[in-house]
């Protein structure tokens, strides 16, 4: 079988394609080709043997030409202009995460056409910005959407085509909404949720971290690999009968007390001497409030957080996808 | 102020521009200019005194820089590939009631930045095929979307950028989820709902009327001439605090032997004799079992019903917008 992964030499793609590159198979087939498409490619993507990539922009016809003759069986759609930069420049959003975007679904439901009919499985990162800013409390599938920036909005309406392109039998979308991330790269990204790599880097070396928000803080939390893992799994779930066809990922919900407890278990360290609390309210507003998530669906669908604390501790900052149990499964 | 109507040839755009013109105001202020935007026009629209035209499609470049050129302070986007074509053509809906629209967003945004940064109104017709078919039960501001037509999915993507519009202060968007509207013209329409029409006009003219639906199935009804009141109240309203910008018309839901003992009443009818039931499971299970709608957000705007049955019946087919009581209030 032929897989594309969009965004594939991102944080999260690359991760995904070292997964499935490890794995070798999707749905118990061989993935006999793997593509990865972005702009540009870390060592970690590009000197894997096997992967063939493309280089390019979403919105390019030469690119969209690619796709078309590649007729991928599963594509993992990551590639986005991220948050603080759509909104910066809202008609660049509107042309990667929104026009750029469908004109792929229709590239995808074209290519499936040509291949008797058999719609490709679409697994579309979506993001928790749909439901709004501060997070509506609890966030439950009942929960109106409120997108608060500009890459949220586009996010939601893709969604809600994706669901469009699958009702209609031309495509057959997954949209998974990701919380944050961790542990992004320690570069300067200028992303306010930084602060939440970096309290795993720093307690992990046993440095020093000032957290912008409380001890009592509370947000989602879940590892790159684990996201990977449920991207790979929605590509092969029973997606059951919701026309939707979009949840949010079951994730870990901590208090950056507890957060601090596991870094300091996992890693020896001693978090109460290594942690300053300098909350900003401005930073706890938005990063420090999250609520409830009512994950029954995503959970029923067999997606998963990442465990325990300490796990997601470990699997963060763990960069090996070399053991045959974690490719394999949900290691 | 300029006030522009897009779709002013079409069913509700001509009662709406005749509405608009019969009035002179909109919030107060006398209308310098009103122009329709159409591909063709009805002589009820192109004959009116003072009325501008706009010939062509909203996805053309001219059209658009004409848009651009009036920069009217309210637009009222009635433009649409109905249900059954877009259905029919989802490339020509994406074209049309996804591509254009966002144009025509951008474009009127653009324009109010060149007015001292005062975001233009616009008032958006969606439709009530965002909530799913048949419709959710009950229909709430929490009842979760499921378009189930390439039309709703495109009508919530543009509820969704137009609230992101609004958000960043380029625009001042409210959205309203039409229901059917009554009477549409006797023409066939291939429209399934057009018994909902045929209904009004056979009893009023003591024909007889065969109804693909019981007597105790329930659906939403206005007329027309409410539904333009509604638009311009829309225009002129105090959104509130809600970011989402969108509502349903509170709504009459009739049965359909209720609507035949009002049509009976006002016309001096015998409904008993004209009408025969002949109910159709198919057109029932979609036409015939419109639930309750929480439209309390929506009556709270001042958005409103018909009143009764009976003034529902009188106003959907009385075309006259002479009386100055008929023009300047909810008559």
């Amino acid at each position: 079988m032929k897989v594309l992964i969009t965004g594939g030499g991102g944080f999260i793609g690359a991760a995904l394609v070292r997964l499935l590159h490890a794995r070798g198979t999707l749905g118990g087939r061989a993935i006999d080709r793997l593509v990865a498409l972005d702009q540009r490619f870390p060592p970690a993507v590009a000197g894997l043997p096997g992967i063939a990539t493309i280089a390019g922009d979403l919105g390019d016809a030469d690119v969209q030409g690619a796709i078309a003759e590649l007729a991928p069986d599963v594509c993992f759609h990551l590639a986005a202009v991220p948050g603080g930069a759509a909104e910066a420049d809202p008609a660049l959003s509107r042309r990667v995460n929104l026009d750029a975007t469908l004109d792929l679904f229709d590239t995808l439901a074209g290519s499936g056409a040509a291949r008797d009919g058999q719609p490709p499985v679409v697994v579309y990162a979506s993001t928790i910005a749909v439901y709004g800013s501060p997070l509506p409390d609890p966030v439950a599938p009942s929960t109106p959407m409120r997108p608060p920036m500009v890459y949220g909005a586009h996010k939601l309406a893709c969604e809600i085509l994706l669901a469009d392109f699958t009702r209609r039998g031309l495509l057959d979308g997954r949209s998974l909404r990701l919380p944050g991330i961790v542990a992004r790269p320690r570069a300067p990204s200028g992303l306010v949720s930084a602060f939440m790599s970096e309290a795993l880097h720093a307690l992990s070396a046993g440095e020093p971290f000032e957290s912008p928000v409380g001890p009592a803080a509370t947000a989602w939390w879940m590892s790159a690999r684990r996201c990977a893992q449920n991207l790979v799994h929605a590509a092969v779930m029973d997606p059951g009968s919701d026309s939707q066809r979009a949840w949010p990922l079951p994730v870990l919900r901590l208090s950056m007390a507890e957060l601090v407890a596991a870094l300091s278990q996992v890693h020896g360290v001693d978090g109460g001497r290594l942690v300053r609390y300098a909350p900003q309210p401005a930073v706890e507003a938005i990063f420090g409030r999250y609520p409830v998530l009512d994950d029954r669906a995503p959970r029923a669908l067999g997606l998963r957080d990442d465990g325990t604390p300490e796990a997601l501790v470990r699997r963060a900052l763990d960069d090996g996808f070399q053991g045959p149990d974690a490719a394999a499964g949900w290691g």
